[in-house]
């Protein structure tokens, strides 16, 4: 199944996307990850509607938490001067940050421009405490496409990567989540960034470093996970700042991430007015 | 005014804390923080109720972002072996961690304690965008008193000290919020922090190497804060993990912090069978 978010009236609904572009939807957003596994049983009924006409949103509660992990591929621990680290190295992005396919992200005025990183991102269906990696895959929901959009000078100011990782509407997350039935395996996936169309990151999921057994098991260990939340596993070689000179994205420019399987992400790029 | 987050039914309320333990009503936390200057600018009226019979929770909405600024004493980077940095070092908790005055902090599986560190946290009133200094202080809503409590074997994992800063429920925050009208200045407040009654940090917030306006605006420049956000302006010298030997909070301790002119955080430690 391939499940988007979108309003209905001021509530924030899951739906089933449908292959003639129509969404059947399932429940309230909050509603649906207290029980995702019943939910996702039942063939999902009731009246489609056109996908064209919703307002999409993130698909999954405001609380949820989003981890994501550095590092996670050779070559860009390799290209971004970074030692290769001996555990998953996690950062957290608030959810406020997320954006859908298409909406425009803001440079902040303090930065020179933003950069991009493709990844495959986790998203957790039942709560996970200190679990083992087979434990952990079995909780999986789905997967989906993330866009860790980084502003590199405030990401460099100090030893922490936080600020840098959280500028206003910088995380885009979709198209669609692809259920863990559909998608069987998060190994073996092509993930590629174009900028203006230009390809900029051409990786393969079965490039990390740690697993993604491994990255939930290793979490699950001190910080519960929990229905929603969204594990983002790094991206591969390619990104901008590292380049020879460094390219970032400015207003006009177009950032387009993909994942194999899953589907494409395209995000314009605006000014600090259209903050936050 | 002093303020504290309880239940009414199902709905997180928040209330004016009254001389006599009572506490008025005010809004629900969501619609508070909508709104907090007119909700705020009215004397609280209606019928009061006994604190005592209340269930507290965190006076702050569950899509708050907890920004902490590390390393912000001068004794306390010397005692963690640290670089004075040049910048506020941000790190994140997401509000999921965060507990009430009395409720017990489980230690995970894999730490051999967790550490303490009392920290005053500023409540955010207003949406801040690239704010300066002065706009940013008109924004606080209020100070309280924040555990940031740290699992010191995973933070220091790799580079990136998040996972060891969000443990299960090892955020203990309140046990109110001091409006801004009534504390006047963050500054020059006593901070101590005890471990079974021994004092271990005792500090006082003017000795913050940057101040609550600066820490604010700097923030406001890559990610807005938003209304009812927490902002944990950092530690005194005196934390455990840097102690001959080691001090570190196990099943069984109880650990107390308390700022001068807002209150006394009380939080019992248990095992990791609490979690999550």
């Amino acid at each position: 199944m391939k499940l988007i978010g979108f309003l209905q009236g001021n509530v924030r609904y899951v739906g089933a996307l449908q292959d003639d572009d129509t969404v059947v939807p399932i429940a309230p957003i909050d509603d649906f990850y207290a029980d995702s596994s019943r939910y996702l049983a039942e063939a999902p009924s009731g009246a489609s509607v056109p996908v064209a006409g919703l307002t999409q949103v993130p698909p999954v509660p405001e609380t949820t938490r989003v981890f994501c992990v550095g590092l996670n591929y050779l070559a860009h621990a390799e290209e971004a001067n970074a030692q290769v680290p001996d555990y998953p190295t996690v950062f957290g992005r608030w959810a406020s940050t997320l954006v859908c396919d298409g909406e425009s992200i803001p440079v902040p005025a303090i930065e020179k421009g933003l950069d991009w990183e493709v990844e495959l991102a986790v998203i957790v269906g039942e709560t996970l405490t200190d679990v083992d990696g087979d434990k952990a895959m079995a909780g999986v929901l789905g997967y989906t496409v993330f866009n860790d959009i980084s502003a590199r000078d405030r990401q460099f100011d100090t030893t922490q990567w936080t600020l840098g990782k959280n500028p206003d509407r910088s995380g885009p997350i979709g198209p669609v989540v692809v259920t863990a039935d559909e998608m069987e395996s998060p190994n073996g996936k092509r993930l590629t960034a174009k900028v203006n169309g230009e390809l900029m990151q051409d990786g393969n999921t079965s490039d990390m470093i740690f697993s993604v057994s491994r990255i939930l098991s290793y979490i699950s260990q001190t910080s519960s996970l929990r229905p929603g939340d969204v594990v983002a596993t790094g991206t591969p070689s390619g990104v901008g700042f590292t380049r020879t000179p460094p390219k970032l994205l400015t207003p006009g420019d177009v950032i387009e991430v993909e994942i194999e399987g899953i589907g494409v992400l395209r995000n314009p790029v605006t000014d600090a007015a259209a903050r936050p």
